[in-house]
């Protein structure tokens, strides 16, 4: 049932509204009956009573004799009572015999007790002689006997509804005979991926034609099934109208929620606009939290009959599917997904908030905001050397796919905070129950030998922003290293743990086939150059190369990077000039040997350059950063196994 | 490779060395290979770099005019370029054009940039004028253009080996179009139940000849998954050599690690035990803890090639699997194998310790120890009313199955360690990291209506001990509430927070056959009786009504009670005295009209009894407290559809 009624869409809703929207959404699954074994994870639909007693029968707990309690009264080492020996008893064994009046059976541990005998004589206490047994105690009725039902009596509450099966309910579920469990049905979430230009990932992808893959489909599936929720992926839908509806609309017979996701079009999410128009009812468009304008939230069909058929076991029912759409940029919508609608999946599987969810932090930086909506403000977390939790912004907004890995969570930053404040504490929503705060965070330039060093450490996180950039945030304070390449002019306080130097120059393609001798070549030639951005290391070394050689020659600087052609073409990674050249988009790029060894490319020495690794003097002795400075003096197999690398 | 020599076993060994030799066995499982999509809970293998570029072309980041940036070098308001207009590229499309010297084309947001052009005009600093497009910006090479690889440049390092796969960790990777990844392999564990009175649940069960279901199976076989290992599950074995051998060495062929788990039989261990020093080697017999005496470790196996046979791409080995033998009792089992092993299936599946494993709390009672021996006791967990953890010892060495749900997880308390304190800091390793804090601790009378108003609450823990004991304990201050039926001469600080009346008497069969007509024909006949134990309130309503019929007849009570046969044969739940009756094994036992109504029986009606609900007194504000008292006001429906029940 949809508690929510219709509104108007021409403000932003509050956040608070949406949860209510999607609250108000039935997402509620039928109860299932699932084996006993594969129940971990369930959530028990029905209290669950004891059926049967355990044990089933009165048990021996001790080895002994089984007697008539009554027998031994007054009997003790001074006037033992005797009784004749009738058999014996073994655990797994129905008795043979039945215990009269002045009898006894010889009885094993977790043996049934015999008709007759209400108690145990233990052994140590008794001796045997010709066929009669001397007791020398008196037992009373039930000693040493654990009575049918004392572990657990039939008719007792066992497990209550609601709960969380680990494997020590299944154990006492177990020992009951239950061996089919009533649980909370996982609500069913259908995915669709929209916009013409996204591919499944293992496709084949057309970059000229702008094709890329799509991010959000895996990743929010992968979302739901981790907040209980069962997924149905549906084929990629275009931005055509007929097709979006068709699909639409059968995801709706089929799940309890539809969840659209992909695409940053603005005809593709005008389209599913239409249809939830069309065929179920918008409860809200756009919601006041950044990031999150391009939210919807409605319900989606609702043909009786329809949704039953197709859901196997689900009874007749006319009430519509739910529907989120989420925004596009896949932080804004993993983040979305993980504040608005996870949420809801747990509620409907029954399960409780995960207590991992949330995890507390200080601000490692002052963040000003004053933007007036609620800001999910996706963070990283790294530790102090105290081992406390650090929190500082990751993403800017962008549609960055990296900013993915690069955050852990999310903050909610009011829409009238100005500022958070350096060392503010802060709650990060974490993007899974399962995400860890890095052992290290590392900045700076990319390197073929230093991620050979980060596979050796235990889980860091490294960015690669560049050495002038990465110097920058090591000023900031926020990472614990910072890795620098290439001549710099910042001094940053910092300790410097190690380096090595690498060889760098220009690649070209194999065999050098424009016969390219020097950086002059790139001045004097027609030669189509691809180079790095400003951050790079490579390119603070080119750029002091070309100084040299502007002095030299007795010009400016610009006045031979004028003459480049490409001089401004600049790429983010180590080896993206290479592959430019490989791709024939250029004839030469700034690099590394070791880079043109990897990709059987030409390589004209300019120059060697000194990385630093510098370390945040507050983290020095945080164990990560003592791990690497180990590594840094002892991995020379990773140094020797590259071209053009020293220590 | 098994790291550990051959030991002498005539003393217990160090709880470290049973972790050292568990260490030293061999689980490590085989790399393996998965879908991307079923990759979430798995650890990455290996390293993944970044093959291709995201974006794979240079992509409009804005809705506006790809041009080339020098054409709009010096463009302004007062003195515009002018571009003349050459066509229009659309996200997902290969472009059609190519911008020459003084061309623009119109570009919309994420389509390919197309040749020649290096920057966009965004529209609204534009104008489009008889297919000239009026310019009045410059633009720099690059502005507002995504280029290829800027988000991941192909050659990057993406992942690192040993990374645990998240959804945004899989998101990254369908970004780079990943969609099979190499992720460490599951370490197949296999486990054999043994001893011959155990039955797998679901099958038949002969109690009479002594049979239980068995346990430990399930709940090892569950924690095998919890801690990321792959389980298989091996027929039961009895106690006969051969079987076992048979079996044992059929796992070892096909598993890296086999547990036996089970049995509380000496012979069946004393088998295992022979089997291991025949075909395989002990490492280990028996270690100081308290419990895990009786635990084995060794290894098993070890036939060249047997084992790759039967795991399918696991390489060629003679490399013999691990053996650990758990003790039988199911908490007794759970504790050694969360300890000992869970930890190492965690480390070669190349899962970090779970964040929610452990959990710090105050002792809420003085616990003596002093026994020379590790000591891992089980505990349960509580809060107090400022939502700070108590830690309560529950399981003192029974074999109790459901001392598996009381308990939480266990606190290691070191040989020397004479007390813990009441307030003293302990930390709990949880049984399973999903294991949770109940919300309420209830102790006391066990009673149907409070069934169901248990079911009302999120997860409450409900110890049926009966209403002295619980009396007792809540004096203790232990838990949050007890549940008091009858007349009870104790006095307990306490705050009563409602209750109600239920009618008791004796349960007979259906019609009465035996004309019971109270309890003076129980005195007088030749009935059989059975009573329920003395912590019961019905039992102190029976004993005080019993001595109002000895003081009518001027006699004792005790005189009386010697009269009734069966009157010490005290059962623990309510039901059960109505169940003895049911199976024939009495003619009348004590109970409730609502429970001889329940199982369709005969009553014959003795008296009401009132049941109170006391709270500890610091916890009455404590939300499930008050919960449960705004249920006992309210829950009319649950007194209404009890036959005999009032408030």
């Amino acid at each position: 049932m949809v508690g929510v009624s219709r509104k108007e869409f021409r403000d932003l809703a509050a956040p608070e509204a949406a949860h209510e929207a999607i609250a108000g959404l039935d997402l509620t699954p039928e109860t299932e009956r699932v084996p006993l074994r594969e129940s971990r994870g369930r959530v028990l639909a029905e209290r669950i009573d004891a059926e049967m007693d355990v044990p089933g029968f009165d048990r021996a707990s001790m080895d002994g004799y089984a007697v008539r309690a009554r027998d031994t009264f007054g009997a003790d080492e001074a006037s033992p009572a005797e009784l004749e020996l009738i058999g014996e008893v073994h655990a797994g064994v129905e008795p043979d015999v039945v215990v009269g009046e002045g009898e006894a059976a010889e009885i094993s541990t977790g043996a049934v007790m015999p008709d007759g005998a209400d108690a145990v004589v233990i052994v140590e206490r008794t001796e045997e002689r010709d066929g009669t047994l001397v007791v020398r105690d008196a037992v009373a009725p039930g000693d040493s006997v654990m009575l049918a039902g004392a572990d657990v009596a039939a008719g007792a509450r066992a497990l209550g509804p609601g709960t969380y099966l680990t494997p020590r309910e299944i154990g006492l579920l177990s020992a009951l005979g239950v061996d089919e469990v009533p649980v909370r049905g996982k609500p069913t979430v259908g995915i669709i991926s929209t916009g013409d230009e996204l591919v499944r990932p293992g496709d084949p992808l057309n970059s000229d034609a702008g094709q890329i893959y799509d991010v959000n489909s895996y990743t929010i599936a992968t979302g739901v099934e981790e907040a209980g929720g069962e997924v149905r992926m549906y084929p990629h839908a275009g931005d055509d109208y007929e097709e979006m509806e068709r699909i639409l609309v059968q995801a709706a017979e089929e799940c309890d929620l539809v969840l659209s996701s992909g695409s940053t079009s603005a005809s593709a999410v005008d389209v599913i606009y239409r249809v939830i128009e069309e065929r179920g009812e918008l409860l809200l468009h756009g919601v006041a939290v950044k990031p999150g304008k391009p939210m919807l939230v409605g319900t989606l069909g609702g043909e009786r009959g329809a949704k039953s058929e197709n859901k196997g076991d689900t009874a007749a029912t006319d009430s519509p599917s739910a529907y989120v759409g989420l925004p596009g940029y896949p932080v804004s919508a993993l983040t979305i997904f993980q504040t608005f609608v996870a949420p809801a999946i747990r509620r409907a599987a029954g399960l409780p908030n995960p207590q991992t969810a949330t995890v507390s932090g200080s601000m490692a930086v002052r963040e000003r905001y004053a933007e007036g909506r609620l800001r999910l403000m996706p963070v990283g977390l790294l530790e102090n050397e105290s081992g406390e939790t650090l929190v500082y912004p990751v993403d800017k907004g962008s549609g960055a796919t990296t900013s993915l890995v690069e955050a852990d969570g999310v903050v909610e930053v009011h829409p009238d905070t100005e500022y958070l404040a350096d060392g503010e504490s802060v709650e990060v929503r974490l993007f899974s129950p399962d995400v860890r705060a890095p052992t290290l965070l590392g900045v700076g330039e990319d390197d073929p030998a230093l991620s050979r060093l980060l596979d050796r450490l235990d889980s860091p996180r490294y960015l690669p922003v560049g050495s002038r950039e990465g110097l920058r945030r090591l000023r900031d304070g926020v990472p614990d290293v910072a890795v620098v390449a290439g001549p710099t002019e910042r001094t940053v306080e910092s300790v410097d743990i190690g380096g090595w130097t690498r060889e760098w120059g220009l690649i070209v393609p194999a065999g050098n086939p424009d016969d390219v001798s020097g950086l002059s070549d790139l001045v004097a030639r027609d030669l189509r150059f691809v180079n790095r951005d400003t951050n790079a290391g490579l390119r603070a070394s080119l750029d002091a190369a070309l100084d040299e050689l502007a002095a030299e020659r007795d010009t400016s600087k610009r006045e031979l990077t004028a003459r480049i052609d490409g001089f401004e073409l600049t790429t983010k990674a180590t080896e993206s000039p290479a592959r430019a050249v490989l791709r024939g988009k250029a004839d030469a790029g700034l690099g590394l040997r070791a880079t043109a060894n990897e990709l059987d490319m030409g390589f004209i020495r300019v120059g060697d350059e000194s990385v630093r690794v510098h370390a945040n003097p507050d983290r020095t002795e945080k164990p990560s950063v003592e791990a690497i400075t180990a590594l840094l003096s002892d991995a020379d197999d990773v140094f020797d196994e590259l071209s053009g690398y020293n220590r």
